[in-house]
Formats: structure tokens, C-alpha cells, sequence
């Protein structure tokens, strides 16, 4: 048994929410207890093997589910509960840096998050509610996934994952650049995502142009805060349309500005602003623009347990047709908690 | 790892029964491999980390499935078998009490079990064949619950269940009061179960009415015997109908007696009477009276593993109808081991 | 948490394979990532404890998974992946052998892989791919199997799973006898499925005979190789045609033989040859001849870890009808790894 570690997260959020829909569409106010304010809710087995002269064997098994249900995590297009839905995977690593065969984390969700402020929260941060390239595949089947070593503060990992004939799935291949030395931090990703033509057995709606995602963050810590910023481009790819479709001709540009200032030893403080703008070949909503506020905190208990809360003001709204449909303004407050085990 | 205890129960038993469904329509005879004859089998996850002066965050992830087939637990109304059917949740203990968030066991839950004879057995008990009061909804998603510390031996618990729109959830607002001192143990315990109209996004046949749970038992240990007792009402609500419905004007009042004969060091006899009369508004079935005598050892192995065996008795018949659709009597015979690990 | 070992194995494999479906039918060929070349990969709990003069109580559960997508495994044809699909059971040992209850795999099961060459990998052994044998149920649910003790180098196993009315189950009795002493190891084992009739709440196409698969087993250490061969008889069974029809009429016999040639303390290589021909009463392929030959190494890195390579190459052809309808080709490269935890 000392082979295997067993850990997760406990994350349980009070979210009080409204959401306005625009003009005579009414809105719509809702008190929840939900799971994953910070991270998402997860249960994993993982473990690592000295196989000698500094190679490793390593395994990594990971279910994500809601705490308030108990419900199991559907994730990569599967039509149910995975065992495993956000890793499972094998592989080695040593001085030539880590290989991983199976189901992983594309390098373009390693570091997407890192630049953000609000703490990345699932469910509050203007960022993951604005993006489009919040859309990306993040953890994908068939996947070989190969992380070189740290040089001098650069490191790089690049992934493929193989659709084999699944018309729910996308041949994807991404990697990232990262540096980081002192203070500074700079990440650069970028993921593109394969879809057979409909006829050739794809899903509908789809076309052979590859849906692109790229983005460039980075941080400086100046130590009574820390800086973070990064900007983002989709190609052929709707904002909240699924990862399940490639659109010729859509286009989003977006970019996000956070800090995060410790306030004493417990309690850290954020802010971030995030923007996005579409500019779409197709859809109702192709100039749709969305920006979004928030500020939030957490508060250290422990080295496993911390408290947060925090809120965000998020809007839609259309520039070129002057139509409101497709406007919307959501405001989101949450207090929760968040325990590793 | 150390943070986690992997914990479980594997309950295995041999059960032979007979259902004879009255006049005419014959009887059914079965000879089965069931899971859970004494309590449900189950595996988990739980762990408690010191926070310092007495506060504790505590999390509990636990699955219920069927030992005969493998087959994962579907609880609380789901679609398909959760990741963790009986309980997920995450919260503090300290002075104060306890406070849980996720899906947890009703106060209701907590204590109805308790002053039931015949090791409340999943599957024999005549209490848990006859009442009524069985079909409360027992772990519920999206709950908050507080339970005390205890004062001389007073202790209570509260839970707050939202609905969150789900037409296949109810509201449900429980608590218990409970006191245990030297021989005496008393428990009370309170549930009620709101739906919406079916016009609201309920689900069919369901009516604005609270359906409630009420319980008071209590036990006195005489040394030689254990005596338990207790009594129970419901209103609005069917037997064996599932929780699923509200049913304006229907009633039903129960109670059931018991005694736990230890017979030594390893074995302990227990005995059980359960009756049931409903005085229900609607069904066929609606003044359908139930009661059930049973008789079951428990012989412990260990510290963890014991043998069990018993049988039961039950019957249900129609009073004021004279109809005898709707009567039955149902024999069982069950001979089963529990091992914790 | 010590009575408790958390367990698995993960095992991801490279796959490239070439099928050619005969004259004008055309082949197809696909690189894939798949989970389980040489075992499935699984994780479980698993546990035993003393209870005094050699007696003990032991439990295991066991997932099977799919590491190239982390979906969990659903076996005994059930309609959803179960919670534990291999295994889930509870039972005693000591001096008397060992009883389980709940899921376990079949005697058959434990032996029929043993006397294979090629390590009995999952995907590419030739006996896997050809023999009719390898429909066999091999993990069933409401089973009650016995073990006894080694007496002398001989032991044997019976199991007895009862139906319970299920349409997709079958009431299936299998026994082994096994004998092992210095080089010589010899096994042999039977199974008998018996399905309903088809009127009597069966399943389409079954009648009342039983289907029936033996197997006899052995090999011989000659220390600079290890010599391998069985021969198996199905009846009343179709080849691929899954377990879930007993054909009346239905006739295969089958043989393999193998070599495992240990190459230094690392490397072990294994060759396999196998042969099976159907006498089929009904069906198209009712003279169906399979043949298949593989070579493959495995490399060991550590105690729980090695790598895995090899080939085989397996046919189909039909021989009285003259139609090369039914008739395959299909060629299997592998390359993986294989991690136990």
C-alpha cells in the first residue's frame, strides 16, 4: 500500500447568483450550494516506482465529481460517468523529463490558468466566464504527452491525442513554452483541435478546418502584490458553442489583467478584468462582446484547508447589429470552502 | 496518505423467501445472493485535519453498490449511480458541533434505526418491511446540517436540503432530538418532504402539501435485554409508493417493539413486532394494515467480522374494504456474514 | 486504514493493426492507444483479517478501466459499468480452502489462461483471438465458489452462480483440478452455462441446452525454456458470437501450444501457435478454421513494472462451403508498458 497515495479535493460553495437577460426577458435570481468554487471535486490514485539511475514509473488515476450530489464527472465527450474522467494515464520520467501514455491534461490547460487572477475559480472568475478559449478540450483520450526538464527556467511539453474514428472526438495536438526565473513567469500555449468533415463521419456541423487556441501569460511578483496578465486567440471556434464545433471564419481576440496581494500570512486578496471579443463569421451572436469584474479572497486555516469568497459582475452585449438578443448580464457572489486531502 | 482512511463494509447473505399474494393469485418462492443483509455494502474515503483549538475540518465520500453484482449504489432520485451515492460532504467540527455541506444523511436518518429491533436489518426487519416511514428520502443532495455538541446527554441536529429546480428533488427540512444516559436512550426525530404542483415543474401526482416524517423511539438496558420501542406517524404520504409523492390526506401511524438478548460474549439474539395501520384518502389499498414479527442472531467472528441469521414474518391486509387485493404475506429466511474493513 | 490494500494495475499499449476482410472486401488499418495489452487495467481494495486459529476473513473489490479514456468496465453483461466489475466478494479461508460470495471469476477462468503462450496477452495471443473457449463467462454475479487446500501439489475449485431470473444471465456451474509439482504443471476445467428457453423469458435465440467449454492444460519448465500446450472443447456455443447464446449443434475443438524462452534475468520471450475449427449445425461460419502465430517480449524494469513488445499474425477461412465469406486476416503489432501499484 505504499505504493499508491491517495488524495483529492472537497470543495462546497454557497452561490447566490442573478442573472438578467436583457431587455423584457426577465431575470432570473437562484441560492445554491454547488460544488468546486476554486477546483473542481476529485478523488485520485497515484503512485511512483524507483526503477534506478533516476528513471521513475508513474501512475496517475483521477475522478472529479459533485459534492453536492455525489454525482461522477462526464468528461472528453463520453456519454457517462468516466472511472477516471479527468486522468488516467502511465508513463516514465527521468533526466530526459516525463512521458505520460493514456488520458492527461493537454499542455494547453498546464498553463491557460496560471495568469489568471481570481484564483482561477471555476465558477467565478470573469476569465472562465468570458473566454472563448475556455472552451478547449482539456483532458483528452488516447493521449501520448511527453514535458521536457527545467533548463535555466525554461521548460516545454507538447501532447497528441489520436481521434481514432470516435466522431465525438477531435485529433488534438498542443504544447507550451514556459519560463520562469525570480519574479518572472511567461506562458505561452497553443492547442488545436482536428474534426472530420460531417459526411466523413464528424458531427454535425463540423468542417476540416482545424479550431485553434493560443494564448501568452505571464506574471511578476513584486512582492506586496503579484501582477498577471495574458492574451488569447480562438480561430474557427464559438464562445460556449462546445468544443464540439469548428466554425470557419470565427474569430476571438481577448486579454485579462488580475493581482493578487497577500494581506499578512492567511489572507490573500485578487482582482481581475477580463475581455473578449468576438468576431464571428456565423451565429446570432458574432460581434458579441463580453467583459467581466471580480474580486475575491482566501483565507489559509491551514495547509490543506482554506476559506474563500468573492464576487463577479460579468456582461454580453452585442456592438454591430445594435439587436440586444444574445445580451445578458450575470452577477455572481460565492463563500465556500476548500479541503485537500 | 496518511490524511485518508479507506474504509468500508461488505455484507453477503443467503436469503430464502416466500411472497403469497392472496387468494388466487399464487405464491413466489426465491432462494437469492444479496448484498447488504444487515447494512448496505459500501466503500469510502474520509479524514480529519487539526485546525488548532479544537476546530477540525472532516470531508466523508462514501459509495454504496451490491456486492452480489458489483453494481454502484443510485440514491437521492439520480438518474444513474453516483459516484458517491450515500455521502459526500465536507465541513468543521469543533465546540460548536458539527456542520457538514454536500450530500449528508437527514437527522431523520441519524436516528429512526435506532430503538428498531432485529439489528435493523436492511432486508428482515419487520419495522423496515411494515412502516411507512421508510420511504423518507434518507441522503440529500445540496444540504446543509448542523448537529450539536452534547449537553449531559441532550444532543440535536438540523439539515436544510434546497431543491435547486430538480422536479425529481424535494425541499426537505429534518432535525433530531436525542438523549442517551447510563440504560436510557431516547430519540425524536422530524422530516418533512416539500414538492412543487405538478404545474410548477413537479413530478406527476404531486400536490403542494409537505408530506412529513415523525419518530420518537428509545431503548433501556436492563443488562440482561435491551428494550426498544418506539412510534411513528406519517402524513401525506403512501406506503411503498416511493418518496416521489405527495398524497393530501393520507396517514399512517406505527410503531414497533423489540429486545436484544446478549447470550454471552459472541452472540446476541434479537427479537422484533412491527405494525403499521394506514387510514389513507386515496389508492386501493387505503386502509391496508401491515405487521410483521421476526427473530435474528448475530454471532461476532472479530472486532470486524460477524455471522447473522433470522427470519421474519410479515403480512399486509385490508380492513375496511373487505377486498383482499392489496393483502400478502412475505417469509424470509436469511443466514449472511458482515465483515468491516 | 491498515486492513485496507489499495491495488492496480495500469497497463497502456501502442497498437498497429491490419485486417483484411477477404476477396473484394478490402482491409483496414489503425494505429491506436489502447489500455490492457497484457492485463486489463484495474484498480481494487482488498483486505484480510485473522480471526484466530488460521481462520480469516478476506474481501476484494475490483474495477476494471479503461486507461486511454478512463471509462470504467462493465462486465456480466450489465447494462452500465459496475462499481467493482471484476470482482467484488467476502468470504473465509483456513484449513478448510476458501469460500467466497458475491462476484468472483469462474475455475475456468483461473486456469483456462495458463497454459498460454504469448503471456496470455489480452490483445494479441493467438489463442485469445481464435479459440471459441474465450466466450466463456468469466466473472459472474450471485456466485458461491469454494477452493480447496493444496493437497500434495493437487488442488481444485468449484463455483455455483445462481440466475436469479435475470434474461442476461445464466445459471453457470464450473469446476478445476489442478496439479503442480517441481516443472510439471497440469490443469484441467470445465463450465457449463445454462440459459432459458427463449419463451420462458430467455433471450432471443437461446434454447434449454447448456452450453459446455473443458479445457486441459499443462506445461513443463525445462529450465532454458518453459513448454506450454492445451486443448479445449466447446459445445452448443458460436465462436465470437458472445456468451449470450447456447446453439444446439454448435462443435469446436481447439489446441495451443507455447514456449516461453527466459533470455538472461530481464527479457523473456514467448512464441505461440493456435488452432480451433468450428462444426457448426447452424450459421454462416459453420465450418470456420482459425489459426494464429505470435512472437513477443517482455523486459522487466523492476518488481512492478516492465515493458512489452510482439506480433501476431491470425486467419480465418472457411472449408467445406467453398465461400470465403467469414474468412480474415488480421495482423497485430504491440508495443507497452505494464505498471502494477
Amino acid at each position: 500500500q505504499s505504493t499508491v497515495t491517495l488524495y483529492g479535493i472537497a470543495d462546497v460553495v454557497g452561490r447566490y447568483s442573478t442573472t438578467d437577460l436583457g431587455k423584457g426577458a426577465g431575470s432570473l435570481a437562484k441560492s445554491e450550494i454547488v460544488s468546486g468554487g476554486i477546483n473542481t471535486s476529485r478523488w485520485g490514485l497515484k503512485g511512483s516506482e524507483e526503477l534506478g539511475g533516476g528513471l521513475k514509473a508513474n501512475f496517475k488515476l483521477e475522478e472529479g465529481f459533485a459534492m453536492d450530489t455525489g454525482a461522477g464527472q462526464t468528461k472528453d465527450f463520453a456519454s457517462a460517468p468516466q472511472a477516471f474522467s479527468r486522468e488516467s494515464w502511465v508513463g516514465f520520467s527521468g533526466g530526459f523529463g516525463e512521458v505520460k501514455l493514456g488520458k492527461t491534461w493537454t499542455p494547453f490547460d498546464d498553463v491557460i490558468g496560471t495568469s489568471d487572477g481570481m484564483f482561477n475559480a471555476v465558477g467565478m472568475s470573469p476569465m472562465r466566464l468570458a473566454f472563448a478559449s475556455e472552451n478547449y478540450r482539456d483532458t483528452i483520450s488516447n493521449t501520448i504527452y511527453y514535458a521536457t526538464p527545467n533548463f535555466s527556467g525554461f521548460a516545454a511539453a507538447a501532447s497528441y491525442s489520436a481521434r481514432e474514428g470516435d466522431p465525438k472526438r477531435a485529433r488534438v495536438e498542443a504544447f507550451n513554452v514556459t519560463y520562469g526565473s525570480g519574479p518572472v513567469a511567461v506562458q505561452f500555449a497553443y492547442q488545436q483541435e482536428h474534426l472530420e468533415l460531417a459526411t466523413a463521419g464528424g458531427i454535425a456541423g463540423t468542417t476540416a478546418n482545424n479550431g485553434t487556441y493560443a494564448v501568452l501569460g505571464g506574471s511578476y511578483d513584486f512582492g506586496i502584490a503579484k501582477a498577471k496578465a495574458n492574451y488569447a486567440k480562438v480561430t474557427n471556434k464559438a464562445w460556449g458553442g462546445g468544443s464540439g464545433e469548428n466554425i470557419d471564419g470565427n474569430n476571438t481576440k481577448e486579454w485579462q489583467i488580475g493581482v493578487d496581494v497577500p494581506m499578512g500570512t492567511a489572507l490573500t486578496l485578487s482582482a481581475s478584468y477580463a475581455k473578449s471579443d468576438d468576431n464571428n463569421a456565423t451565429g446570432a451572436n458574432r460581434t458579441q462582446k463580453r467583459d467581466g469584474f471580480g474580486v475575491a479572497g482566501k483565507y489559509v486555516l491551514s495547509k490543506r484547508t482554506f476559506l474563500y469568497g468573492g464576487f463577479s459582475l460579468n456582461t454580453a452585449s452585442q456592438v454591430v447589429t445594435g439587436s440586444t438578443t444574445g445580451d445578458w448580464k450575470k452577477n455572481i457572489v460565492e463563500l465556500g470552502m476548500n479541503h485537500k486531502f
